[in-house]
Parts: structure tokens; sequence; C-alpha cells
């Protein structure tokens, strides 16, 4: 009899019902009465898993009555339905073996651990409920990307990590080096014979493909050595950065709302036993927050008139800590009285004012506003950053010239308009950010397998 | 009337045919008569593109005949069939507008260059048919790979990327740091308060996941800072890493087997164009190579069981430049032989002298050799490496020891086996490697859109 896991049991339990069954995984909780034992049994593969139910008439009874919390078991027995729950059948234990250890000790004990706790003991934390249902859903989300790009006929583009090209990151950069520390460095002897550290955005590189294959996506790490300590950042994290030619900013703001909503329906229909438990988890509302946003039509709005919005709820009576500028960014606070006060759907803000936006971004006629887009989402606040670019050479460089861009060192990306330029528009959205809006767990420490905050860098 | 893609104009030939469409892309090159022009044009999100016809009826006629090769373009036209190939029709064009010049400069002319000419102008070259092909073989590739895995329902895990972890890269890593260089380095104040670097795998990570989910992978780059300037080394690349609980070595050549046959049938059967003309490109073989091997038995043998087959051959009159050796690595020449030669087809190579092989990997009985696995194939040589690891705590540590790697940064780890270890393998794959076998293209440099190599660092 073929070893099966719990994913193909769920799969094949019609056929499998009251067939004996392998089983190899690992002891969540252990239930001991006198003639009989409960094990919660998992292996990972499915996220909710069969009890396995065995009594005294099994060989070595006492020997499996001792088996501890954390060890590895086989258990072969038959499958039978479980009167909790018609999806997740119990197993009838003939036979269960020690396959690994585990101490009594073991700090993962079947009680609710902080999330503080568990992220000293990170390497740990993904054999917990919680955990098993974020990383299942960033797998899944990462998958969903995929899909939909590909569906799309999109090239998925690997742009390059180690960089010399500091356009976009100026201060905020790690450096990259094999040269001995300590020494007045001689960047021609290091290993690229110059300066160079870890990029924070494929973008500038992702244009050069768009204007190849017409629609590119990245999806890979980028790096800030930002030093905030927040919930929502992170100095190593992932992005998700797609480039559309012959796309203008209209059409950009369709393909983010297109996107998201089917991200999530793909995550929705994948993992309902995981969203079901993050919404008992996070306190409610999440499955109701992800359903709503599929049946939603975006709210589409300028920067000003975002801002009007947000000053006559001042005027009547909101109170924001900052106020809101026509000229300026604008805070959390007032992302979330958008989204979740005013439209009561995700909204997308656009034509944001030069000064505080990049220097790739299209300027409109106005001399003051450029054609950049923010996603803002109920929860989460800012999702998605794009733009159309600039595509005019003399617009591009006067800009560059205006912000003391070198354009020695980027012609590559300026040349790009001068060989077949055209109208093209990207966004990016850093993956953990959508994580933490599909799981509803707030840190984004929570939501990456090993994170790389200020002073934290274990495993 | 909609702009449609190449691509959908493909998939929509039947219905499109005779009937009038749009499309936007780029001018690959430009044939004109006294009264007519032909365009061969392309918009990257198909292989085969259809030609342009336009004659002088059209609007602005002289003007049109003046577009240079490679400006961005507009074109509106009757589908009709082509007489050379009945997928790929021709557009018999009303109107063709200019959206972005290119001056006659331009360096990609219609002419075949040089790959070293093209390497140079990197952020140009997807745009010619060669770059064309493997860069969207790239895209599939990685999709096949991703596909893969979550139809085997194994988690997708993004291992880190910045480690403080060295048991595997010393010597060879880039150091990642914000303490200004030319100091006397304090890394208490470096940005994770202890010195990191660029990790070269996500192995041991991996593992941790797999001891919760049983099968996971990884996919994400990983840095070797080597001085090598060979074809198949580069600094940056791209790598994927599986591990199995519950699997042991006969069971990870089994999915070794499995999992390249799989995405060689995968871009087989979505890219037919790319790897005709590959094959063509390449000399061909490509595609005879790539079916071959979807029909074929992989050999498994013992690494002894290689050096006598490769020693016979030399007392048989076969010419090595290094003799094979039954305590010693295999070389290229004798890879090639063992896949060429002597079984004509892709080998599993096992149970190799502990010596040369990683501290993790399960010790045999006979004291000597370990529980590893090399896949040769014909064309690339070395595809994979993977092992059973060792989940004996006492073995482990005693090796540990033996090889002098700390045990306090690596107790997780080390804990893996205490704490309910199982029967556990897996293997990495370099993903430029599989391309390079995959496209026929031998230099990595020509299969990464930005390579990084010893002085190279551009774009």
């Amino acid at each position: 009899m073929d070893t099966i896991t719990t994913r193909e049991l769920k799969e094949r339990l019609a056929e499998l019902q009251g067939q004996e069954v392998s089983l190899q995984g690992w002891i969540r909780s252990h239930r001991k009465q006198k003639n009989m034992g409960f094990i919660d049994f998992y292996d990972g593969t499915c996220f909710k898993n069969p009890q396995v139910v065995y009594d005294s008439a099994i060989a070595d009874f006492d020997k499996i009555q001792a088996f501890h919390v954390g060890s590895a078991v086989r258990v072969t027995g038959k499958v039978v339905p479980s009167y909790k729950d018609p999806e997740t059948p119990e197993i009838q234990a003939s036979q269960i073996t020690l396959e690994g250890d585990c101490p009594e000790d073991y700090p993962l004990q079947p009680k609710r651990h902080s999330v503080e706790f568990l992220r000293e003991i990170a390497y740990l934390r993904p054999r917990t409920r919680l955990f098993q249902a974020v990383f299942r859903i960033r797998s899944v989300a990462a998958m969903a990307i995929h899909t939909y790009f590909q569906d799309r006929g999109f090239v998925y583009v690997h742009t390059p990590l180690i960089t010399a090209n500091d356009a976009e990151g100026a201060g905020n950069t790690f450096t990259v080096t094999t040269l001995p520390l300590g020494e007045k460095p001689d960047f021609t002897k290091d290993f690229f014979g110059k300066q160079t550290a870890l990029a924070v955005s494929g973008q500038l590189e992702g244009e050069t493909f768009a204007m190849a294959f017409s629609n590119i996506n990245t999806f890979g790490p980028t790096f800030r050595a930002e030093n905030s300590n927040t919930k929502t950042h992170a100095a190593e994290f992932w992005m998700i950065e797609p480039e559309m030619a012959f796309c203008d900013l209209n059409r950009l703001m369709e393909i983010e709302e297109d996107f998201l909503k089917s991200i999530v329906k793909y995550v929705l229909d994948r993992c309902p036993d995981e969203l079901k438990f993050l919404d008992g988890f996070t306190g409610g509302g999440l499955l109701d927050k992800l359903n709503a946003l599929t049946e939603s039509s975006f709210a589409r709005i300028t920067h000003e008139e975002a801002i009007t919005i947000l000053r006559k709820a001042m005027e009547n009576g909101t109170e924001f800590q900052f106020t809101p500028e026509y000229g300026g960014d604008t805070a959390k606070e007032h992302e979330k009285y958008l989204t979740e006060e005013y439209f009561h759907s995700p909204v997308l803000v656009y034509d944001w004012p030069k000064e505080i936006k990049s220097f790739y971004m299209y300027q409109n006629d106005d001399g003051k506003t450029v054609r950049g887009v923010d996603l803002l989402v109920p929860g989460a606040g800012e999702l998605m950053g794009g733009s159309q670019r600039e595509d005019r050479l003399e617009k591009l460089t006067e800009r560059m010239d205006e912000l003391g861009i070198s354009k020695e060192t980027m012609d590559w990306y300026i040349n790009l308009r001068k060989f077949g330029g055209c109208t093209h528009s990207g966004f990016g959205m850093g993956f953990e950010r959508l994580l933490i809006y599909l799981t509803g767990v707030e840190n984004i420490r929570d939501v990456i397998p090993y994170f790389r905050t200020p002073m934290n860098c274990d495993f």
C-alpha cells in the first residue's frame, strides 16, 4: 500500500472511504484515555487534517501512548467518516510507528503562542496552524500572480539584483562588495570593478523588456536599507512590477483593478480553509472584505479631488492629525478615510503633484501634475504605485536635469525614448503588502519566512 | 475597433480572417518597392509575426515609405492568408501611423549581429529574434517549474537573500553592508548588527519548511563571488531548490527524472516556434535532444560504477585529460562520455565519496560514501545536485565537528533532527543551467536579462 499525503486523501476521499491508507506526518497534539488515544495529525499538505484514533487493540499501545507532541510518525489505518466534519475523515489506526522523536521541552506545545514568541523560533513557526495558513496563502498568491500574467502572454523577466545604477535608491541601498572592509576602498578592484548596491526596483530594466515584448512582469526580491521599525517595512521583500507598452494611464488603472480582483478570486477559490481560519484568528471581517473586493468597482479620482474630499471632511468634523494639502502626499489616516469611510471600496488616486513623484512619470499639460496613480485599499492603505511613463525624450531629460539625475549612467534608459519609444505604463506592488491584505495578519514580519529588519538577520 | 496583439491574432485567426484589425508594435525590417512596401512587424507577444503589406493607395504612402527600422507604429488593415505560412497571416494595411521614430544609426539593423556585440547593448537585444526566443523560453520555463510544484501541492518558499549564516559559502560570498567603507568595521553598528552576506543557497532554510509542509520548493536568486570567467558561471543567477520530507534517495531520483521531463514537455508544447528557430540557430539537434529526453529512461549508477566505466573506457583507448579516480570528482569530459557516448541518456550518479560532498548528506553504512546524487544530461553536463539529508543528530554533528563547521550559529538547523526529524531529501538546479540545456545557447551571459560576471555590472 502506497503512502499518500493528506492532500491526496482529501482529493480522493470518496474513493478511499473505508479503505486502508498510510500517512506520514507529525503529531500536533495527543489526547490519551485509558483504552484509546486521539492524535491531531498533520503533514502540511492540506490545512484540515484527519484525526487519528487508536484503541488498546493496536500493537504497542503503551508505547504509542507515550509518543510526544512534535514527533514524526507513520500511520496506517482505515478511513472512516468523522462526526464533526464530513470533508475531513478520521483514521482508525491499525499501526502507528515513530519516525522521529521530539523531546518534552519542544517549544511548540499545543497552546496559543504569541506571534512575538514565534518570531524568535521562526524556523518552527511554519508548523503552527497560523503559519500553515499564512505561508500556504503566500505560495498560492505567488502562483496566482504568475498565472495572471502568463495567461495574458506577459514575459516574466528577472531583473538584476546587484546594480551600479542608483537613480532611484540614493541613500537607502545596501552596498555589495568583495573588498576587505576597513581599507580605503578602491572600487576598480571590487568584484565588478565599480561600486555596486542591491536594487530597490527593477522597473527601469523592466521598461527595456516592455519595449521588446510589449507586456512583461517582474517578480523578485527588492532591498531597502531604511532604518524603519514599523509593521509594514522590511529590508528585504518581494515586488511585482508589470510594464506594458502601448498602454496609457486609463488602461493601467483597468489592469490594476482586474489584476487585484483576479488574485483575490484565485486565493478565495484555493484556500477556503486557510482563509476561514484567518478570518477567525483576525477577529472576523476578512472573508467579507475579500469577497466584497471581487464585486466592487474601484473609485477613480484625481489627487486634487481626493484632497478636496478630505478637506471637506475636516470642515465637517473629521479629525486628522495631518492637514491634507493640494501639493502634498496623503497620510495613512487620509487613505483610510477615503477607502473605508467615503468610498467603501478601493480607490485609484491619479494625477499627482509632480514634485512628490518620480522623474519618470508622464508630465501632464498643466505643468503641475504627472500621470501617477496610487491604489488604496480598505484595511491596508497603498497597495500599488504606478504611472504612465514619460516617453518624450526632451521632457524626460529636462526633468532629470532639474532633479540632478545623471544622464550618462542612464543613457540606455533615455535611449528607449529615441529608439521606437511609445506610450507605456506600469505599476509596482509589494508582495508582502498584498499578503497583509489577503491574510489580515498585520505585521510584515509574520508574512515573510525569515524577515530582515534593522538589527534582525536570524536563520 | 480594438487594438489586438499578434498573440490574439494568432489565437483568433480563423475568426479574424478577412476582418480589419489594429496592431501596435515595431518595424524589424522594411522593404520598399516603387508602389508597395513590406514591413516585418513584431510586438513581441508572439514569436511569428504577420508581414504588413501596403501599396500606393494608402494615405501618406511616401511618408510611410520613409519609416525607419526600429520605429514604433500602429497598423490597421485586413487579415489575409499568407502564401508562405498558413499559420501567420498578412495584414493588408489601410493605415500606418508612427508612434515613435528611430534614427538611422539605430544599433539593431536587420542583419545578424554577434552575441558579443549584443551583450554590449543588452537593453536592446531582447528585440532580436534570438533573444525573443530565449527570454520567452526563460519565462515559460519558469512557469513550467511553478506549475509542476503547485500541481503537486508543494509550498513555494522565499528563502532569505541576506544572511548571517555562512556554513555553505565560506570565501565565495558578497558582503552586504551599510557601514561606510574605508573605516575599521564595527559590525554592531551595521544595519543588522552583525556581518552579513548574500546567500549562496536557500536549502537549509528550505529544510525547515519541509519539516512543516512536507513538500516545498524555492525559486529565487543566488549569489557567488567566484572569480570565474567561464561560459557557465555568473555571480547572480536563479536557483530552484525543492525539499521533500519522508523522501529517500531513490524517491528523490524518481522526482528529479519526472520533474525534468515535465519541464521539457511543457516548453516543447508552448514554444514550438521559438525552439524551431533555436534548433536552426544552434546548428540542429536541439529539438531531437529535447524530444529524446522526454522518452528516455535515466540511467542510475553509483559513483563507483561511473569511475569503473570511465577507467575501462580509458583502457579501451578513450582519451581523457583527467584520470577518473574512485575518491574524486568527475570532470566535464567524464560527464560527456557517460551521457553522450556510453548511456546516450541522462545519468543519475549517486553514492559519492563523502570527502568531496557537503556535510549535510546522509552517510552510508560503508563509512565512505554519502547519499548524494548528481544528474548529468547530454549536452549540458551537471544539471541538478541533490541528496538525502543526514537526519541522524549524532552523525550530523560529528561531521560538522570534523569539518570545523560552527554548531552554535546552526543550532536551528541541527534542531530539525531533534524535533520530529525524518528521512528527507532535496535537490538544487541552476535555472540558467536548465536554460542553456533548453535553448542550446551556450553562454550563461545570453540566457540572463542582465548578466553579472567579474568586472561586468551594466544596466
